[in-house]
């Protein structure tokens, strides 16, 4: 069976596209944050990283994760402070790797995912398959914006086949998109 | 197969309970509106309704839906012009029940949702298969707040069993939830 603790996610806002194609920063959303939090702890990842370069938005998310771990939020709903212990802030993709790497000793495969379909992706069913190895860490790298750049997808070891809903629209928010991949990987 | 054009979605705003337990209507979010939108339209669904007696509030999600649908908004993205366009807005289950009936003819079965386990509850599967019944409507209701008030429970066809994550944490977003059941009940 599929183990979710060799599992992270990260939420990369920088680089991606914008409307225009132009490469850019996201701004971090806070239902970003909570939301895939949330869904992350219900499945029992390992962590969930926030990738931003931005120190103003670093500082930001660490504002709201205190919030909920250590302040009144704590107290207030302390199902959100679980959720929120897997949150970690991260300057780059490559980071978020050396974090995983020091605490399992292993590189995490990087498994990219967009809306698009692509030559050469997985499926989540083989996906599944690769998270039973034994210790092996997979690090899923979820675009914010219009997606992650060219540049991530050729650099990363697998891409994930796009969810589909039958029909022709698929545009799913990343909220959304990271319950639905997490169910597909370890609801059963 | 399950046909998601016999499933319309009502989120609940009324009768709900707040975290002590008192039934209140809470307030409609923008993001809830987005992605329970966004995720209906990607598995195709008859309708998305927004239920909430709150007049004030009914203004705020007319406002949201004609920016979109016919304002600005309407030219900047028209993927969110096809993802709003299935939301209507009523004041109780009741009417959101009449409407069905009014376009199809037929009184929908109700199914209530919930994250805490209850007896007769309905697999995914069993509900997947009663939506392959031709022209059959069915109105599925997601709450808000600390959840659907237990008159909603008594009154319904149907539960709907709780999504499991595999541990003791299940505290996933509404907007999670819905996108999660949807992909369930159609995104194979």
């Amino acid at each position: 069976m599929a183990n979710a603790q060799n599992l992270s996610i990260a939420l990369v806002h920088y680089p991606v596209y914008d409307k225009n194609g132009d490469l850019v920063a996201t701004a971090v959303t806070n239902l970003d944050i909570h939301d895939i939090a949330r869904s992350g702890r219900t499945y029992g990842i390992s962590r969930y990283y926030i990738v931003t370069p931005v120190v103003e938005q670093q500082k930001l998310v660490e504002k709201i994760r205190l919030h909920w771990l250590e302040g009144w939020g704590a107290t207030y709903n302390p199902k959100r402070k679980a959720a929120l212990e897997t949150i970690q802030i991260e300057s780059s993709i490559a980071l978020a790797l050396a974090d995983i790497e020091k605490r399992t000793g292993k590189r995490a495969k990087t498994v990219v995912t967009g809306a698009a379909g692509r030559p050469n992706s997985i499926s989540f069913k083989e996906l599944s398959g690769l998270l039973e190895e034994p210790e092996q860490p997979y690090l899923l790298l979820l675009g914010t914006g219009w997606g992650l750049s060219k540049e991530i997808f050729d650099q990363s070891d697998y891409v994930l086949e796009p969810i589909s809903g039958g029909g022709d629209y698929n545009h799913l928010s990343v909220r959304s998109a990271a319950a639905i991949m997490l169910d597909r990987l370890f609801g059963r």
